[in-house]
């Protein structure tokens, strides 16, 4: 099988190095070009970046040139692991010029014709494509993950979602800090503190969730009825959010049928054989001091998030504490996992 | 004026020293005995305790002899930093042979009898305390000061308590490792991870301020009516535990009125000018990265929590986020400042 | 090919956990039985022990039940990661019982019967075992594997100790708490603090490399000349021990032949295809920046000391920096690859 | 007593805000005008500020405007918190105008007509003031503190030096992050890890020292002869540099005569009172875990550098570890007790 030729906007960031990182060895793509701002263009990507992946860069893109960030670059698919500041325009340029653009970037994401995909969450938000093709004959388009805390909270309730909806969340986060990218906060401000602050993520979290859970009615994305409420706080961790959630349900359900829903759940992508889906997107716990980063976070490669930490609440109905990797599942993994998906359904 | 003779229970502990370095230069205490465990006993303080603080140990003390923890100790006051497998049998025995015992310890907090004192938030409650001494010729009684995290909760809610009255509150912490005595956690456990559960915390968080904000009726205090549920973490952090709260008020308020209620707070107790009373035992804040511990945690001398964070609440009505300092307001400190409202309504 | 059954003794500590995980899988070995203390004896490993590796615990030995540490094991070699306390006289007990002690303990490395050994430095020293041997007819022994810290510094200048001579070497060390073992050193303790001493570190290092160095003459090691002085500390790292060395040779060298000989170090045992020996056990880096523990410390699995920072040193003649990996070369990994050069060898 | 006027430049950095905090309440400096870059020139000092030391900004300073950094500033003195870019020139153009500048960064350091100044360590260095003032009617000069571990470096084996002398020594520093400054090394990197590279620190330990032990022949310095070999290293703590310290002699001497020369040093300067000199300015320790940043480093305010880990050395003479606060006495605190001296030797 002929891979597809993959490109990464943005490649000498910490997104595109994760990007670089687990792409390496994808059995269905293959990375034929990366871009970056003009000043690394024309280098050898081993030259232009200042690697900070744990693993070692792969050889087999160290001598890629850097390429400018636009059209024209010798691929059918991009991963945008851009900026914010620079996604907006070159995205948009790249959709218009026929490519498929999977984002990390949160520009896009409440955009109304674009997906904002969990795969195991609203797979059939993929449709929405379609209002970006229309009358368009290149026919590219712009696919977004959601902010990593959103991806972990809105995996981690899955199960209970599905089973008996939910009415209300109050959320926590413990965020880590490469979620802030590199350099990102100074060690000066992290060690042995916390920042009880992350600039618009609580905004996110209480928005992207409504338009994840939505339904497709026609050809627009329907708003789910949930409300949520969140403070999100800077940890001395490297890798790994922590988000603490207490929550309402619709449907009455005890702690064992909660308990039950969440060990049972397996993900409904099963019999598609994703590379990067795991089997079991929810893992759950009952260890009493789990999850941990430190312990839990690399789980299914770091695509699984870890539940634990499930107690009734006396003040909504129950309280768990969800794990995922941010820079995995909740960014760069998680975009991969959306373009198998968006393969598999004929859109590449 | 003479100073009160003061004691000091469980003194080669974490608590134990905190009592030590706070009460040195205390204007109305001198510490005159410091009691610890058989294997301590007969050993010059200096020798027995492996000193934690980042202080010196105070000269004046270095020499005085460890006594094993009985009543006999030449004082009128005993400092209780026990743990609570050794607090219930030895504070009991103080106080049958007529000592005033100040505990930090869990153990007599929820019993009818004991005040369960926060100076700012029940000062009459150490009316309980003639019950302990009814029919007792010797007058010995205990009085005790809550879980580190409940002392922060409730401060920094007793504004809005007092001015709207709260109904619900969900309770999600970030506690340092100071919190779990010494040697408590291993560093292994600690760097670069959070440890999503302490053990019974939750439960203190949930049960203890029901008897802080009741109401004293008669000879007893009768449980406030609120809803709390709580999930705690353990940070790696030194000292400073952050509680992120949301909270639904009795009475509506806009965010005016609650960001004015909390800016113009003071303390009940400023006329009685307690030497660690903190004019300002709420200090509100409105940086958008605070509060922090490495930056907000010694005001007043670590006896002042800050509040910060102050939001509607999708979900409640508001959420705020509190910073105490747990060795000092939520422990040695907190029961200092209890003996010292006890010195001023006569009981010591 | 049948493979070895083999036994470990402290399974349920650290060093045994870490001998747990990296034998699942192994080609040559299979564990057979694991050996605890008393109080472990009887209960599934998966219930006796508190599992600390990142890692899940391996499920092959989940079920496997923890026995007592003596004599009537099922297995023909032990590992043993027993602490110095308890080691003395259990391997002693196995090796008069026929076993093939490969022990990480301290107590008989400076035995002058017992190889202390790195295969990659002193392969002919396994010849000390015939003198254990020697009049027993169950024909058991004990082989040792040095100081975490020690391997490191033997390694990392082996290259430079065959080719030029070393005459007196300065060591500073930096080393992480893993080191310490579990539970180890209190977060209270490390949490953004440097400890400036570890007990019995700078003897051990400033010893044993004259025997690792000595040479075998009739049937005894004789010591190398070589003076060592060394300070160790303790930083707040997980895993990776560096080390800062200072070093004079005997032969005179320029910087250019010094970092040729680091660069074109390869394994002497290269021809042996040993599963657990590196190609490369030297890895000579020259990023200005290098060797750091998040960056290079998991180089072929954790077995293989990374050496950078070489410079002319104004008093000695070179400096340069060592990483490795404490628990894995410098403790269990260590002492698996003992066992495969004993195995090739025909001693076990 | 009327104070003198001081200015800071460089006011709204991290060794800035160190002066602001150090000079409050001075007894003999009161700020009069704090001086930045352009952006920052014009607006009340807290806007224009980050301020990230752990006590809160100084009222009497808050509304104190930020000017521009040239001459005009109304004081006589300039403290000079600037970085190595901006202050060659800036602090050449206060010098040409008549002011005395007391800089602490690293440009005029070695420059032979200016003092590198440590009081305890050179004090009659001063006396190259007068060639810098020679022909300028306006008398105006510069004084420098050395790089923050020479200073620790030189003040810890100052009583050794003066007594036996020291030929060579080998130096491992274990540096915190405030010395990079703000925002300095990214969290990233430094959480759990060690950088074992500073860029131009070596050289500024191997160097500085031999100006500093020199003695004043005529109107130079003559470099006292001393050879250092110097490998740094950045850990990750927040505030206080260990140094690691191997040392011959010139004299002989036991391990009894070194501890006792370390132990009974008093200061050189004891005599003359200045507010910032300590009366030791050498805290010699025993205990076998000292010195450690979390419990030595404020000893006499930050101004005293700790001493411990006194060893025999295999190699050299003797081993030690000396801790220095990097931004106190190694930094601004270093600098105003220049000023001190300048002033009591009438040169401000």
């Amino acid at each position: 099988m002929k891979k597809i030729r993959v490109g990464i906007l943005g490649a000498t960031g910490m997104v595109g190095q994760q990007f670089v990182s687990l792409l390496q060895d994808h059995p269905w793509f293959e990375i034929t070009a990366l871009a970056a701002s003009e000043k690394s263009a024309g280098k050898p990507y081993v030259e232009a970046v200042q690697w900070v992946q744990s693993e070692p860069l792969p050889e087999a893109v160290a001598d890629l040139p850097v390429r400018e960030a636009r059209p024209g670059l010798p691929c059918e698919v991009v991963f945008s692991g851009l900026d914010a500041s620079a996604a907006e325009s070159i995205e948009r340029a790249f959709a218009d010029a026929g490519y498929a653009v999977i984002s990390n970037a949160r520009n896009y994401r409440m955009h109304p014709k674009v997906p904002l995909l969990v795969p195991e969450v609203n797979p059939n938000h993929i449709e929405l494509i379609r209002r970006q093709q229309e009358g368009h004959p290149k026919r590219g388009f712009i696919v977004t993950n959601p902010n990593c805390s959103t991806t972990g909270l809105v995996l981690g309730v899955l199960p209970l979602w599905r089973r008996f909806g939910i009415r209300r969340m109050l959320v926590t986060t413990l965020q880590a800090v490469s979620g802030a990218g590199f350099p990102g906060l100074p060690a000066m401000q992290m060690l042995g503190n916390v920042l009880p602050h992350i600039r618009g993520e609580a905004e996110k979290i209480q928005t992207e969730p409504r338009k994840l859970f939505g339904s497709l009615e026609g050809d627009r994305v329907r708003a789910a009825e949930i409300q949520i409420g969140a403070q999100c706080n800077r940890v001395p961790v490297l890798n790994g959010h922590l988000i603490s959630v207490s929550l309402e349900l619709r449907q009455q359900a005890t702690l064992d049928a909660v308990r039950e829903t969440l060990r049972q759940f397996v993900s409904p992508l099963a019999e598609w054989n994703l590379p990067s889906a795991p089997p079991q997107p929810v893992r759950f716990v009952e260890d009493p001091f789990a999850p941990q980063p430190a312990r839990d976070l690399m789980a299914d490669g770091g695509m699984t998030v870890t539940v634990g930490q499930l107690a009734p609440c006396p003040v909504l109905d129950y309280r768990l504490v969800i794990l995922v990797h941010n820079t995995i599942r909740g960014a760069a993994g998680g975009a991969i996992l959306n373009a198998e998906w968006l393969h598999v359904n004929g859109y590449l």
